[in-house]
């Protein structure tokens, strides 16, 4: 059965993002310092086009949380953070340009309706209103036998945490602090029986995988 | 040089006591949890006189954690959280009881002055009321060629990481959510030069272990 994962840079005080998010800085102050320790690594750059980089423990951890999957759920924040209704004549694009690295269905949880967008390089991002369970059920009946990932933000995932949608999770600590901004576990207050199964540390990231206690 | 060394569980939404604490719940609802897994092994029964144990990877860590303590600071609160003036015909002897288990001179920070608590086993607890920076400087001359451990709460952790005061940090991660309660990294924006330099993973506990950056 399809399963709900969900994989995310967060900071040692618990920030995925940090303060003075905005269109123009979506991460946040020091936000970007969160994904330093990804940008390196061959399972990081092929995806984005680019050729080389560096192959260690992370590097495996990366290839093994993007392996598997026919659909993602994401905020509409992460979509492109576009503030109102779509704009019919001059649709906004989102921030992942004309062929984002998906490449299967994105469904976006918004509360604006829109038509899907078809992009190249096989990604279509189609526009979820009727909240997050619903995405995760679109997302799961379009992943087939693969899984759906969880790209973020902070919000969807803790609405799946909170409705006990997820069954595996990467946190990808990083060591440093970011002091404020956007906490993954805001508002929730239980791991829904997803257990720390797995523990791969490096100096700059500690991989602490989680999955759903078997009944 | 006489280090001056944290070592605090915290839960993975970084939170040190969940909420609602008090004299009579002092680590505050769920906080118990931080320290299941300590408390089995063999590191922590034997300074408070239980024989026996669990001798596994995290006892080797507390163990190590213990080593070479010539000291201790920790907050008001931890001492007892006794909320007033002492009183001198009655004074309240903290939560540690006749026989408290640290063998060495504890300096508790507190705003009420009172004389030295000579307690059993080479525990004595000393108030300085001068603040954080004097309390440490006295630890470390009484540690002499020993480390000074920071026994918490959060809040001289906070004032120790603020005043770039902190040599070490063991940081065990308990892998669950408290939702509430006393964050450690609080007010802290950053770790002022600690890196973190070793990761030793169970499925109870993950510990993360930073050292200042040397110069």
């Amino acid at each position: 059965m399809s399963k709900l994962r969900l994989k995310i840079s967060v900071s040692l005080d618990g920030f995925v993002a940090g303060p003075d998010q905005s269109v123009n800085d979506p991460l946040g102050k020091g936000g970007m310092r969160l994904h330093e320790w990804v940008v390196p690594l061959a399972a990081w750059r092929e995806p984005h086009g680019l050729v080389g980089g560096e192959v260690n423990e992370s590097n495996a951890v990366v290839l093994e949380s993007i392996a598997n999957i026919g659909a993602t759920v994401m905020g509409r924040n992460m979509f492109g953070g576009h503030p109102g209704p779509w704009n019919r004549d001059k649709p906004w694009m989102g921030w992942w340009g004309k062929n984002p690295p998906f490449r299967h269905p994105v469904f976006v949880v918004t509360h604006y309706p829109r038509e899907p967008l078809v992009l190249e390089g096989n990604t279509t991002f189609v526009f979820v209103t009727e909240g997050i369970e619903a995405a995760v059920a679109l997302a799961k009946r379009a992943a087939g036998n693969q899984d759906v990932t969880l790209g973020g933000g902070a919000n969807v995932a803790q609405q799946c945490l909170r409705a006990g949608l997820m069954d595996e999770m990467e946190i990808n600590l990083v060591p440093i602090l970011l002091g404020a901004g956007e906490r993954l576990f805001d508002g929730v207050t239980d791991l829904g029986g997803l257990e720390l199964v797995r523990t791969v540390a490096t100096p700059q990231v500690v991989h602490l995988k989680f999955t759903k206690r078997r009944k």
